[in-house]
């Protein structure tokens, strides 16, 4: 069945006859349009569904559709507002109960739309999760897309991990990490490159800087690669010459957490499981105050996708699911340290899908 | 006067005592936070400014705080909806009318703060474009960045300028001019870069794919640097070989109107002038229908601010814009070209920024 079928089939359940896609990773996923612009293409998805978009991205649309049944409709806008046109053609689709993405519209862009369509309020309905639901499960197809983004970011890391010296600035290896990734054929990055080196590794989300990585560093790099799309996310924690006492100490506690994780994971099994494990298990470390809130989500067309692990997750695992594990511990001053990987949640067991070594790596 | 105090000064006219900035891009302007990523933070501005952000981002925002009134506030996310948060910090701050951005907030983001906020529904107004017009004059600081940024485009684009030539594939070389951009110390790229040869230069927002590049080929390469979240956008087009009759016809056709654009842009103007000046000589070319609309755009935090040059857009040009000029014209199985720089509007006159050659250049 197609995937615009497989949505077709929710509408009734959902009380609706049809609906306006504006998440561009949805829209990628149903038609195979794709661009990471917000707002460049919406799809109306009727008994016949439209993609709507301006002149600069028709032949673009004519070449990447999947499904020859969408029917490209290019919009002069300066003479037609979206919601015009969504409005003639809801009408030619007789559609009487309209579904929008709450999570991917705008505001301003919702008020502009209920304006312009003659449907009563409570039939433009707001929805939430519906094509992201069709999403969780990969196929084939797209598995083996996340599988080569993570063994280019293998790859890549390698390649770069031995450019860490003292006297390397975060930006200048950074730099370095990315033209690998995209040489290696990466579509870009995953999402902007996390460095941080020193007592800056302690910044979950640190950018890279100019700082200059000096001998006792430790240094968290959390990165990704693209593939026709599709993304990986992985994390490495490097010392710079030998690990301190407290270094190696930290970083046995995150790897055996993370390990811990991992091995929670199966098919059937409540998301919230295994991220109350490994919080409990941190939690009675002594560096419990540290620990950082999450253990990991899906990913897939986006970085970040549901379900996730945490403890107020309670959507069950299936086959066909990808997602991160990626405990951390963070102490403000000091440093920390993350270790995370991309798995596959199989009929029987997972496969780990990114495999650069995870022991505590002493870079001389 | 602070760019907070100049934010504050608004309020008695837009009729609230409050605004909630959910803006990434105005979120930086205004506290220096810098991220890229939707909803990791918000600011909201009352007598006292408060930067509302969770564990991830805590020592970031203190790091790049520009003003020191402006207190962090960490949000256990687990714990406290967004909503509460700045419900209880309104209620403190005694704010009564609540400004939000309408164009910076989602949907379902907007009706979860609605039913926290204890506000009723007129008390929480949505607003448009009140930072953006702040933001739309550049201080001596943001240009000395969108310079720099223009400057690493120049440099870059002249760096691998001499490895177009047959044989080599779009992703190869647009691979090698992001490099070369991060190299020149650009964060990143300012957006996807544009990458397209042959027929395929006849897409406006082409993406780089695995074509290889061939004899006759234009190849139109539409980039931009970041330095310190400022932005260049710059477009050449290339002829591999000698260039045809029309090719030479439509290129000097593109140049003549780009530059009757850059000489039509001066303070005191409406940003209709020029579009419809350029729109005009084009119509009246044999090309006219393959003419693009939309003449260009302000450029800064963002890639693409506001005003643009179009023809409905009235907005009079004031000395400290910036804008792209970039006439294009697009013939679907032929090619496309596209000639776009950055202009500095003064008192008088203009700064070109980018400045790579304008003239056709045929690659041997």
């Amino acid at each position: 069945m197609t995937r615009l079928q497989r949505l077709k089939n929710c509408f009734s359940g959902l009380g609706i006859d049809g609906m306006l896609i504006t998440g561009m990773a949805n829209i990628r996923y149903l038609s195979g349009f794709a661009s990471d612009e917000q707002g460049v293409a919406s799809l109306l998805v009727a008994d016949r569904p439209y993609l709507i978009t301006d002149y600069r991205f028709d032949e673009q649309a004519r070449e990447q559709r999947t499904d020859d049944g969408v029917e490209i409709v290019v919009r002069a806008r300066a003479e037609e507002s979206l919601g015009q046109t969504l409005q003639r053609l809801a009408k030619g689709a007789a559609i009487k109960r309209l579904g929008f993405e709450r999570e991917h519209i705008r505001y301003s862009h919702w008020q502009a739309l209920a304006a312009d369509l003659a449907l009563d309020t409570e039939c433009f309905k707001p929805l939430s999760d519906v094509v992201e639901k069709l999403r969780r499960r990969k196929d084939a197809m797209e598995l083996q897309h996340i599988r080569t983004a993570a063994q280019v970011a293998d790859a890549a890391l390698e390649q770069i991990a031995n450019k860490l010296s003292p006297g390397v600035t975060e930006r200048g290896v950074a730099v370095e990490l990315e033209y690998a990734l995209m040489q290696r054929g990466s579509e870009g990055v995953a999402f902007p490159t996390i460095f941080a080196s020193g007592p800056r590794s302690s910044h979950p989300h640190g950018m890279p800087t100019d700082r200059v990585i000096e001998r006792g560093d430790m240094v968290t790099i959390d990165f990704g690669a693209v593939i026709q799309g599709y993304r990986s996310d992985m994390t490495r924690t490097f010392v710079l010459g030998k690990a301190s006492t407290q270094q190696r100490e930290v970083y046995s506690l995150v790897q055996e957490a993370q390990q811990l994780g991992v091995d929670r994971v199966t098919a059937g099994v409540a998301c919230s499981e295994p991220a109350k494990y490994v919080a409990e298990f941190l939690n009675n470390s002594p560096y419990a105050r540290f620990a950082g809130d999450g253990l990991g989500h899906a990913i897939g067309l986006e970085t970040h996708e549901k379900p996730y692990f945490a403890k107020e997750d309670d959507t069950v695992i299936e086959p066909g699911y990808v997602m991160t594990v990626e405990p951390g511990i963070y102490i403000p001053g000091w440093g920390g340290v993350r270790i995370e990987d991309d798995i596959l949640v199989k009929d029987e067991g997972i496969d780990l899908l990114t495999n650069f070594p995870r022991k505590l790596i002493e870079i001389d």
